[in-house]
C-alpha cells in the first residue's frame, strides 16, 4: 500500500506520451491517475459498467458526448462521464488532467487503438 | 446521474464551515469531495476497511499518521492514508482539498465529534 506523498507535477514531467494515464493513488476499488492530452488520437468509446471522473488540473479540454454539443473544461473543472455513454477528448495544447476511476477500467473500453495503453502499462 | 461539469472554486466558495466535506462527483462506489480545513478539531480516527485520498488544491495541509513523525502538504500533493491507520490533518491557514473516499466511508470514523458530518450533510 502506498504511504508515500506523491507530486502530482513529478509524476506528469516523467510523462513521454500523451493519453497515457498513470497511477497516481490507489483507493480501495479505484485507481486515481494523471495523464497529459494532446491532440485528437483518442477514438470514441465508452465504459459499459463504469462511471469515469475527469479533473482538469492545467490548460483545457474538450470533451465530446455522443449526439451532444462538444464543450470545453478549463483548470479546476471536474466532470463524470456515465457508464455506457460514448466519448472522446482531444486538446490542441497540451492538457494535464487527473481521472478516477475503477481498477477494471479499460482505457478505451472495448475499442483497441495505437493508442491503447493496458493497466500494467498504467503502473509502470 | 450527474451530467454538467462541476467549477470545484464555486463549491468551494459556498462552503461555509472548515473540515465539511460536500461531495462533488459520483464515480461507481466512490464519492470526490472538496472541503476547506483550517484549525485543528479533526479529531484521531481511522476508516477500519477503506484507503482514502486527499489531494491539496490550494494552501498546505499538516498531516499526522500515529506513531510517525508528521508532515506538510502542499499544493498538488497526494496521500492516500490506508484503512485502519489512525490520522489526523489540521492547518493554521486555510486549506482546500479534494479526498476520494467511498460511498461508505464514515467522517470521522468511529468517533463522533461536533464536527461529525454525515453523508446527507455531505450531499448537501
Amino acid at each position: 500500500m502506498q504511504s508515500e506523498k506523491i507530486k502530482l507535477a513529478k509524476v506528469l514531467e516523467k510523462i513521454g506520451d500523451y493519453f497515457s494515464p498513470k497511477v497516481v493513488g490507489e483507493v480501495n476499488d479505484v485507481y486515481v491517475k494523471v495523464a497529459k492530452i494532446k491532440g485528437d488520437e483518442l477514438p470514441w468509446h465508452n465504459h459499459k459498467e463504469e462511471d469515469e471522473l475527469f479533473l482538469i488540473l492545467k490548460g483545457s479540454l474538450f470533451f465530446e458526448i455522443e449526439g451532444e454539443d462538444g464543450f470545453v473544461m478549463e483548470e479546476g473543472e471536474l466532470f463524470v462521464i456515465p457508464r455506457g455513454i460514448n466519448h472522446r477528448v482531444s486538446s490542441v495544447e497540451e492538457c494535464q488532467i487527473l481521472l478516477v476511476e475503477n481498477k477494471t477500467t479499460a482505457h478505451t473500453g472495448e475499442i483497441v487503438s495505437t493508442i491503447t495503453r493496458t493497466i500494467a502499462d498504467q503502473l509502470e
